[in-house]
C-alpha cells in the first residue's frame, strides 16, 4: 500500500488508479465504478448508459478507461454516442471505438487484447432481433471469444433454420435471440447438443407482446434452455463468455 | 302450428319435442337445450357437464336426445358417466354411447347419421394433450367428417413433426393441440397450406403454465394460425367442422 | 440448376431471383425474404414495416416485387409510404399500389391477378376498427377473393347489426373485428353458420383495454369462434383466405 | 338511555338489543354486528358465512334475529345450513328458513315484513349462473320488492333473450348475471331504458376464465353499465335494492 | 314513410333527419351515428373523439346537432375543440356550447331543454379527478338533472368528508370519483342510504396505478357500491341519469 | 473457544449449543437454524411450519429451545401442532406453550423474560383477519412488548372504527390488518401521529381477491403507510418489535 | 374564534390562515389544503405536482407557506421549478428554497426550524434511484432529522454493502432505495438490527421491470422489512420521520 | 437395416429396440419415447410422471430401460413410485434405483455408468428447495459429473452464505436454487467467476408468491445469471450437464 501511495505522491499513478486498486471500486459523482468486476467476475462492469446524461457515460467511461483499459457500454443514444466519441477524439486520441447498433466497446492501444479458445453462436429469428444481438456479441469479443453469427433465421420459414445446423453443432455454446412467440431456440435445442442461452426479444403486439410471449415460451420450453431477460443482450453475452472462458481454460 | 298442437294432443309429438320446433329451444329445470342451434349454426349444442348434478346432465341429454336424435357432452366426469349409463341402458337401450377421456357421444339408431366429405386432421404434442383432442374429435365424427389424427409428436423430437407432413398437407383443415410453450402449430403452420387451428393445453408448470404460454405464443405466432381458448377442443372441432361442411357444399 | 446459372449468367435472370428459385428465400442486408411462402403456404410473407428504416423497407418490396411480382406491407408510416411511392415511381413507374390505412399492397403490370371463387365477409364493430378491417381486407383481395365489408355495426345498436345478417350468411368465411368488450363476432357467429374469425381491436381504455377484454371475451366466447391477436388483421386475412382457397379448389 | 337500562335491568330487553340500541352495533366472540345497517344504509348487514365455523355463524344469526328481527346468510355450505337450521328449530320454532342455492333468510313471526313498489328483474346467462342470481334476489325479496326473474338466455340463442324484452322494460332495474364473455349485460342494456347492474360470474375456464373475461367485458361495454364484482350477487341485490327504494319512496 | 319521403323531396326534410327517423341511425363516412339511441336508451350516443380526425369529429357533432338538436362529446383535445368551434361559429351560429374539461356539450336554440326533478351528487378525492367527474357531470346536466358538486374531499382528512354527509343524503344518487387506493366511495358508501356509483381514476404511480388499485379496491368494497371502468365519467353520469330518470317519473 | 469445547467435553454444553455459539448456526436435517439471529437481527428465527413435515417441526424447535430458550413457529396446522406437544410434554414437560389460531409459542422457565417499555397496537378489519394479526401479536408479546388489540372495526361502519381513536393515539406504532378493499390502515393513518405498519389479508373473492386489492390499496394509499406481503403477520409484528425496541432503548 | 375572526377583520390575519384555523384545511381552485396535517399526523401535506399546471402548484406552495411557513413539494418538474422560483423571488423574497432532483422544498425565515435527536440512513443501490432517495431525504430534513446518506451500494459488488455496516447499525431508521431485483434492502437487513424500509424503484427493463420485481422481491423478503411503493420516496421519509420523532420523544 | 430386421426375426434384438435404432423413437400406448435424445442431444429424454397413470409410467420407464439401459422420472408421486417398484423388482431385478424427493434414476447392471471430469455446484435457499434440487441433482449425477451440493444458506443470514464461498469457486457450474425473493443466485454471482444457473423455486406466499417474485428477481438480477422456469430443477440439471460435458470434452 505504501508503494501504491508514493506512486501517486510523485504522480505516476491516478488517485482513480490507486482506490480502483486498494478498495476494488472507484467513487465518482455519477456512480460506483467496479474496476475489478472483470478480475473477479471474469466480465466486466457494463455502464449502462439509459438514464444517463451524457457527462455522467463520458465519466464512467473514462473511469473505466483508465482504471481498466478499456470500456462497454450499453443502451447508447446517438446523442450520447457523439458526445462520447468527441470527448475521446480529443482525450484519448488513440482508443478504438466498435458501436454496434446501440452498444459501444472502447478500447486504449494499450489494453491487453484478451484472446478465448472457444466460439460462440449467435443466432437470430428476425431483423428487429438485430441490436440486441449485436448487445451480446460485442460482449463476447470483448472477451476474445470468437462469434459466428448467422441472423434471421426464424422457424416460419424452418429450412432457413435446419440450413445452419452444422454451424451451431460446431459452436461450444449458443445465443439464440428470437422475439414473437419465441420458438427458434426450442427448435434448434431439440437438435444441437450444445448448451443453448434464449433471449427474449421485445417484439410482438398485442396479448403478451413485447417479448412476454418469448420469454414464457422460452422458459416452458420442451427442450433444454436456459433464458436470460427480455432484450437482455448484454447478460446472455457475458454468460456465454463464462462458459466460453471455462472451455478455454480446460482446453489449455 | 295446429298440426303439431294436434299431434301434442294426440300423443304423437312429446311437449319436449313441440316446443323445441315452435320456439326453437326448450325450457326446463335444468336450463334451456338450444334444440335448433345444428339447424341454424351447423354444430350442436354441446351440454358441459362440469359443475351440473348427475341428474341435471341426464335430463339435459334426455333432451337432446328426443329433440335432436343425439347428444354430445364435455368434461364429464366418472360418476356423471357412470349415472348416464346407467340410465339410458333402462330408458334408452338402443342408444350408442361413445366415450372418449371426458367427452361422451349418444346416438339412436334412429338418428341420421351425417357424412361430410372432408377430412380433419388432429395433431398432439404430447400425452398429456389426449384429452383436448379427443373432444375436438369427438365433435367432428359426430358431424361426419373423416378424422386423421396422430399423437405425440412434439419439437423436442422435430423429426417426429416432419414425419407426418404429408399426412398434414392432405388434410382439408389441421387442429392442433399443445401445451407447455405451444411451438407444434406454428412449426407445422410454416409448412403446410392447410388452415390450422391451435388449441393451447393447460399443461406446463411455472411461469406462464396453465396453458398460458401456449395460447400466448400461437397468438404471437410468426406464421398464420387462428385460435381457441386453452384446453378448448370443443370450439377447434365445431370451428374445424364449420370449415369441412363449407368445403364439402362446395365439393357437391 | 445448370439452366438457372446460365440464365443468371447471360444476363436474363438476377441474381435475386436465382437465389429465390435455388434456396427458397433471399438473403439480404435487411433480412431474409422467403420468396417461396406463397407457392408453399399459400400466402405470400407481408412486410411488416413497424421499426424497420424506410430504406429497409423499400429494399424487401423490391425483392418481392423481383421474386414474386408484388408485395404486401403492413402498418407502413406516412414517411415510409412516400418515401416507397417516390421510389417506386422512378424504379418501377408501371406500379400499382393500393393503400388502405397503413396497408400496402403493389403489384406489377405482368403480376398474375389471382381470383378466387370465394366471398370473405368482414364486419366491424366501430370507426376505429376501420385500420385492422383494411388489413385483413386487403390480404384477401391480394389472394383474389371477394371481400363483402360492412362498417360500424357494433351490438350497442343492435338492429344495426341484425340488418345485415342475410350478408353474413352468403360469404364463406367471416372476419369479425371489434374492440372494446367485443361482443360483437360472439352475437354474429351465433346466428350463422359460416366459420368465423374473430379479431380483437387495441380500443378502449381503463381496465382490460387495449384490447385485452375482446381478446378474453372472443376466447371464452359461449358460441364457436376462433381468434387472432388484437389488431392483427393481416394474420385474419390470411387464415380467410386459406379457406377461402380450400373452398375455391372444393367448388372447380 | 336511562329507560333502556331500566329495561335491560328487569330483564324486558337483553343487554345485546341494548348495545344495539346505544353504540348501533354489538360485540361477540364471533365479532361485531352492525345492527342499525340497515337503518344507515337501507341493507342490513349480511352474514358471510364462507371461512367462519358453523358455531360462529349461529351466533351471528342469533345476533341479527334478535337485533333486528330477521338475518341474511350468504355462501353458506350444507353442513353450516344444516347446524343453523337444527339450532333454529330449537330456539326459535317460529322462524321462517328462506334458502336458495347458498344464501338463505332467516324471518320471525313477529318481524315487519317490508314491502317496496318497485320491481327488481334479474336475468341470467345460463344453469352456471343461478346461485349468484339467488344471492341478488334473496336480498331484494328481503326488502320488499318485486322480483321478476328469467334464467338461462344467454346470447348465444339470440331469441331467447329477445322474447324477454318487455319483461326487462318493465322492470324499474335489472340485474343481468353472465359469466364466461359475459355478453348478455351489454346487449340488454343497448335495448332498454332501465338502470342495468351487470355481475360476472366465475365460470369459464383458460386464459381470462374464473370470470375475469365477463368483468373486463362489462367494464369495457359500449352501452351503460355498472358493475359489481365477480360472483357479488349480495352487492348486486342491494344496489338495485337502493335504486328501488328510492323509486318506491319517489312513489308515494 | 310516404309523408317522410315527399318532406325529403320538397326540402322541409334533410335526407339525414329521414334516414334517423327511418332507419334509426345515420351513415356517414365518420361511422354510423345512433340518432335514437336517446329516445331508445334514455341517454343520447357521446361522440368519443379521441383518435378520430377534426373533420371526424365535426361531422358526427353535426349529424348529432341536426337528428337530436344536441351533441355531447367526450375526451375533445384542445385543437379538435377549437376546430369543432370555429366550424359551429361559421354555420351553427345560434349554438351554445358547453365546456369543461375534455367534454363538450352543444345545443341550439331550438333543442328542448329538458329536466328531471332529481338531484345527482358528485364527489371528487382530489384535483385530479376533476375532468373524470366533469363528464360525469356534464352527462347529468345534459339529461336535465340537478347536480351537486362537491370536490377535494379524499380521506387522508377525513373531516374534509363527514363535513359533507348531509349534502350526500340529500341527493338522489351519488357518483364518487377516486384515484389512488379509491377509498372514498367506500367511506361514503357506508354512511349514506343513497346507491353510489364508484368511478376509479388513473392516478397513482408504481404498482396497481393508473386505477387499477381504486378499481380493485371499489370493486372489493365491504360496503355496498356499483362501479365503472376507470376514468369512465360518462357511463358513470349516464346510469346516474337512468336512476334520476326513474325517480322523476315516479314523482311525477 | 477453548473453554466452549471443553464444556461440550465434560457434558456441561450439547454440541447443538456449542456449534450455534462458535458459527452463529445450527446444522440439521432439518435445515440450519439461525440460533443468533435474535441477538443480531432483534427478532428470532421464526419457523415456518407450512410444507414441512411434524418431525422436521419438532426438531427444528427443539433446536430453538436448546440454543436460544424458546422457538416461536407460524402457519402450525392442527396435526403439526399435536405432535408437537405431544412430543414437548414428554421431552419438556416444562415448557410453556401459547397458540394462537396457526401460531405457537414456547418458552421454557428457563428462558429470560424480555420486556419492553413501549406498546404495539393491533387493530383487524373483520373476523377473518383474526389469525393473521394473532401472528402478529405473538411476535410482540415474545419480545416483551405490550400489545394493545382491538378487533373488528373495518370502515363499513365508520363509527366502530372512529370510538377507537384515542387507543390508537397512545400505542408508540400501530399494525392495521385489513383484507377485501384495506381501506382501514388509510383511515386510521389519517387520523393519527403513529407510524403504521398496513398488512393486507387474502380475503375477498373474484378481481383482485386473496388480498391483492388490499396490497395495492394499502401501497397506493394518500396517507403515509409502510406495508408487509399478503398475510405476513410474523413480518409486521418483527417490523413493529424493532420499532418499539428502539423507543425503549430510547426511554432508558 | 371570536378572536380569529376579528383578526381577520382587522388585517392582521388572512383569510385563508383563518380558514385553516377554523376547518384544519384551505379550499381553493386548486383544491384543498390540508393546513393542519403536520399538527395532526406529525407530517405536512406534500405537494404532488405532476399533472398540476404551473400556476396551480404556486397556489398550492403559497397557501402552504402562508399558513404553515413552509412547502414541500415532490415530482416538480423543470419548468414548473423555475416558474415557482421566479414567484417566490417576487413574492416572497426571503424564502430559502433547497431543491434536490425532483423535490423542493421552501421555507421562510420565520418558520421555525424542527430539530429530531434522531438519525434516519439513507442507502441506495445504484444511481438511477438518486432522485427517489432525495424526495426521501428531503422529507426527512424537512422535520429536523439527521440525514446519513451512502449512495450506489447494491449488491453487485457486495463488497460496497459490507464496507458500510457500521454506519447502518448507528441510524435509528433505514431507508433502502433499491430497484431492479431490489436484493439490497434484504441483504443488509439480514445484517443490522434497525427497522429498514425498502423502497422499489421503478428501474430495470424485460419481464418485471419498472419495479414490480424489486416490489415483488422485497414483499417476499425472508428478512424482516416493510416496504412502500414504487418510486415512493415520500412515503418512505415520512414513515421514517415517524418513527424518528417517537424515538425523539422518548429520548427526551 | 436388413442386419436389424434379422435381429428381430431371430429374437435378438426386440422390435421396441430396433424401431428406436431405426426411427430415432419408439411408439408406444403412452406416447413416443425419443430413445436417441441422449445420443442427439447430450441429455436423455426425462419421463415427467406427473399427470400419468402408474401404468403409463411403467410401460415408459421400460421402453427407456430397454433402448437406453437407464430411466430418468420426475415428479414421481408416492404411489406411482411404488408401483414402479414392485414392477421392477419382478421384471428387472438387477435394476438399481435411485430416488431423491420426487425424482427417481433407474440403471440396470448392464448399463454404461458415463463419467464426466467435471464438478457442479449446488446451492439451496432453504429446506423448502430440496426436492427442486434433488431433480436437478440426480440429472447431473446421471450424466456423470461430481455434484457439490451444498444446502441451506439462504441470505438472511449471510454468514451462510459467504462461509461456501470456496466451494462455489471451484465448481465449473453452479446452479443456484431460491424461492422467496431470489437473491441467493445474485449474490452469489456476485463473487464468483463460475457461470451460474438460477432456478426460483414456488415458495413463498401473497403477492408474487408460487416462485414468481424469484424468478422475476433472477431475471432483473443485476449480476449475470441465465435462469430456468419456477421449479424446473430437471431443466438446470441439464443445462449444467451440457456446459460440464464441454468442458469435459476440453479437457481431454
Amino acid at each position: 500500500m505504501r508503494e501504491l501511495l508514493e506512486a501517486v505522491a510523485d504522480g505516476s499513478l491516478s488517485p482513480t488508479a490507486a482506490e480502483a486498486e486498494l478498495r476494488g471500486y472507484v467513487t465518482e459523482e455519477a456512480g460506483r465504478f467496479d474496476a475489478t468486476r472483470d478480475r473477479r467476475r471474469g466480465i466486466p462492469e457494463g455502464i449502462f448508459a439509459e438514464g444517463k446524461s451524457a457527462s455522467q457515460v463520458i465519466a464512467l467511461a473514462e473511469t473505466a478507461l483508465e482504471t481498466t483499459g478499456r470500456a462497454l457500454l450499453t443502451r447508447v443514444s446517438d446523442s450520447q454516442f457523439n458526445a462520447l466519441e468527441a470527448h475521446l477524439d480529443e482525450t484519448v486520441p488513440e482508443a478504438t471505438i466498435d458501436r454496434r447498433s446501440t452498444t459501444v466497446r472502447v478500447t486504449t492501444s494499450s489494453s491487453d487484447s484478451p484472446s478465448l479458445d472457444a466460439t460462440v453462436g449467435i443466432a437470430t429469428g428476425g431483423t428487429v432481433d438485430g441490436p440486441v444481438a449485436d448487445e451480446a456479441e460485442l460482449v463476447c469479443v470483448d472477451a476474445g471469444a470468437t462469434v459466428d453469427r448467422v441472423d434471421d433465421i426464424g422457424v416460419a420459414a424452418l429450412s432457413r433454420t435446419l440450413d445452419q445446423l452444422d454451424r451451431f453443432r460446431e459452436a461450444d455454446v449458443l445465443i439464440v435471440v428470437a422475439g414473437r412467440e419465441g420458438a427458434l431456440p426450442t427448435v434448434i435445442a431439440g437438435l444441437v447438443d450444445t448448451p443453448v442461452i434464449g433471449v427474449p426479444v421485445s417484439s410482438g403486439y398485442g396479448h403478451a407482446g413485447n417479448g412476454e410471449a418469448a420469454l414464457a415460451g422460452m422458459l416452458q420450453s420442451c427442450t433444454v434452455l436456459s433464458v436470460v431477460n427480455i432484450d437482455a443482450g448484454f447478460v446472455a453475452g457475458a454468460q456465454a463468455t463464462l462458459i466460453a472462458r471455462a472451455i478455454d481454460t480446460a482446453r489449455d
